[in-house]
């Protein structure tokens, strides 16, 4: 039986290596979604219904529902939701991912990135830059306008420029982004650098109107989180084909609704293994503490699913004095121990610090529980109360809650 | 005496780390240096005469000539050298560096960068790109007709982009890209990407041909190296006050003509100690071998002398792998040998790596003699023949013999 479970973690694995995650549009969530409405709202981590929901959630929700002309104002949405007119579903159940909150809602467009190798497509909203924004559960008119100038600007113009582009390859951009600090969750300043420098020859082509062009060149230029929401994508088209491989036990998505993490698991497909999130370990803005931080958040942990973030902190010393995380041996540490819980090595995503191994990659359920090491993720601090956005940033570690039990469920269903 | 040498040598090192170079225009070598007429000519290292240039370098130069229509064919061009028409003169004379060959000529448009700190100016052509370019002794139609295309569309649109940027700081784009891999001699995609980030909304505002703003965008957005002219002019202008210090016994530049490399000491002013160049080791693009290369060339170990290039290996481990300098602990040793011979540490551009230390900062020829360690160069590797360009990269250190002579004249000057 172990000789099989090796078999086909070592089949995830290549499956996870040979993705070609490339960008191949730019959509409109109404678009991609068979079957969604204008009252449907899609949230980041494991189902969550509003009675559960944290501060910045609750925000999130009040301010997409405004966003989407459902409501004039906070109140009137908040009507809504308790009247039980608005649905909520979990972004993984429509093969998408969003950050923190992860609101996705009938208008808003999303990045769409299919993994050439296997052929299948993920979804993601595009970031909205930092600070005061609806996926920290901000939620003002602010947010909103900035949400519209995304749907209405930024996206029919990205969209031209990788039509014309024929495709960006994003694999490619995020190994180099590797040999440059970046760990493409909490530090994307080199990947943003380059997607700009890789999409602006396209930009320029294809947006005629010349403010226009500037106002979207100094939107995604001043964003240096800008390639987050591309790398979760990635992460899920990378991690889709990994599901459902008959004995695998490698974790296939790790992802967090501000209430419980959940994590699914190859050989037991679309089940959810829940357990309580845990607080993040961080750095604050000037004027916040850690009494301000809302729990652990967001389906950004799909770049650790893939060995990303946490996992290839090695790569990014500089990220450790943004996330509070220590020394430059810290970040090696932390690069060294998710190999003790992994599978394998990736064989693209290569890291100079580690004498240019590969990430560590395929997390392996049975090695979580037996070695006692939850993955470590590198995360975004959300304040706890609706409406005010990012706090800090920070790490934290899964809770092995959601690995007992899916170890005991994989031994149900394998008559372990 | 070694006080007094102490105390001038921490004054020099404050004046190093107190520069702030800035980008502040694109102008033409005509305009900037007094009394240049069209056959001078400007290149790189010590002085040096037609009789004793390299093969690249005489490439170089009769490119030179016919860029700037003194003749039509290589024949004719060389007849006027022979002449003795031209005039040659190391640009350090002029207050400018040049990669490699270093070719400076009447018409072409340098970067002006000013130490804000203190007022100097210095200048350095536009990087051309890689592979068959005149600074690797390439002359062809192809290359005499990229520098013209430097002269008359790049050139303009960058000097209303910095004018309307109202000024480049280099500093703060130098400092990120260190943490983010690169040593800014041999590797400078980081610095490059930046750049382009920083200085396309000015391009996309001074530009009105839609044409030309994209074959400028694509041709910065097209070549990594970009960003290592500025950072040579940045040298220059961040040692430039460090010069005539009385005592100090601080290295103000380092640079090679091909034949000799040639230093300069503060408290001996312009004086150059000259010792033969050594060969680079290193990798060789397909096609071409060690036998193939030139010696050590250029004015870009500029770099090297304000702590950046071999000296800050350590944080661009990923460069060991294009340099051929070993493993990720070779880097980090050649950043710590170079700790030995310098006088202390930057307090702006910072390695990760070495958990946040300062770069190694002014080299002491005190203690290079003493401990007979010789500063490490990265560099580009040049044909051997004229015409060719490019062939590799690889690591050289600078010859102990410059550093022997200099500590001779100081004895002398200091009454030692």
């Amino acid at each position: 039986m172990l000789e099989k479970i090796e078999q086909a973690n070592a089949k995830a694995l290549q499956i996870i290596n040979d993705a070609q995650p490339t960008l191949v549009d730019v959509k409109y969530a109404y678009e991609v979604f068979p079957g969604f409405d204008k009252k449907t709202i899609l949230h980041a981590g494991p189902p969550i219904q509003w009675e559960d929901m944290c501060g910045p959630m609750k925000g999130a929700v009040l301010g997409a529902i405004r966003y989407e002309g459902l409501a004039d104002t906070e109140e009137e949405a908040e009507k809504l939701v308790i009247n039980g007119e608005i649905k909520f579903s979990p972004n993984h159940h429509w093969g998408a991912v969003g950050p923190m909150t992860g609101m996705t809602t009938y208008s808003m467009p999303v990045f769409v990135v299919k993994n050439e190798a296997f052929g299948n497509c993920t979804y993601c909203t595009i970031n909205e830059g930092l600070g005061k924004v609806m996926r920290f559960g901000a939620n003002n008119d602010e947010v909103i306008e900035r949400l519209k100038w995304l749907e209405r600007a930024l996206a029919p113009a990205l969209k031209k420029a990788i039509a014309l582009a024929g495709g960006i390859n994003l694999k490619v951009i995020a190994a180099q982004a590797l040999t440059m600090g970046d760990e493409m969750h909490q530090r994307n300043v080199a990947a943003s650098s380059l997607f700009l420098k890789t999409i602006i020859p396209y930009l320029i082509q294809v947006v005629e109107d010349g403010e226009q062009l500037l106002e979207i060149t100094e939107f995604i230029a001043g964003n240096e989180q800008f390639f987050l929401n591309l790398a979760m994508a990635m992460g899920k088209a990378t991690m889709d084909p990994a599901y459902n491989i008959p004995y695998s036990t490698v974790v296939t998505a790790m992802c967090r609704n501000g209430k419980n993490f959940g994590i699914r698991v190859s050989c037991t497909g679309d089940q959810w293994f829940e357990a309580p999130v845990e607080m993040p370990k961080g750095l604050y803005f000037p004027g916040f503490s850690a009494e301000d931080a809302n729990p652990d958040m967001g389906d950004s942990a799909i770049v650790e699913s893939f060995g990303l973030g946490g996992f290839c902190m090695a790569t990014a010393p500089a990220v450790v004095r943004f996330v509070g995380a220590g020394t430059f041996q810290d970040a090696i540490n932390y690069s060294k121990q998710m190999y003790e819980i992994t599978v394998g090595k990736s064989t693209h995503y290569i890291l100079p610090n580690l004498d240019f191994e590969g990430t560590p990659t395929g997390i392996d359920v049975i090695k979580v529980v037996d070695k006692g090491i939850a993955p470590v993720i590198n995360t975004g601090i959300a304040h706890k109360e609706p409406g005010v956005g990012q706090v800090g940033a920070g790490v934290v570690n899964a809770p092995m809650g959601c690995f007992e039990k899916a170890l005991v469920a994989i031994g149900e269903k394998l008559n372990l």
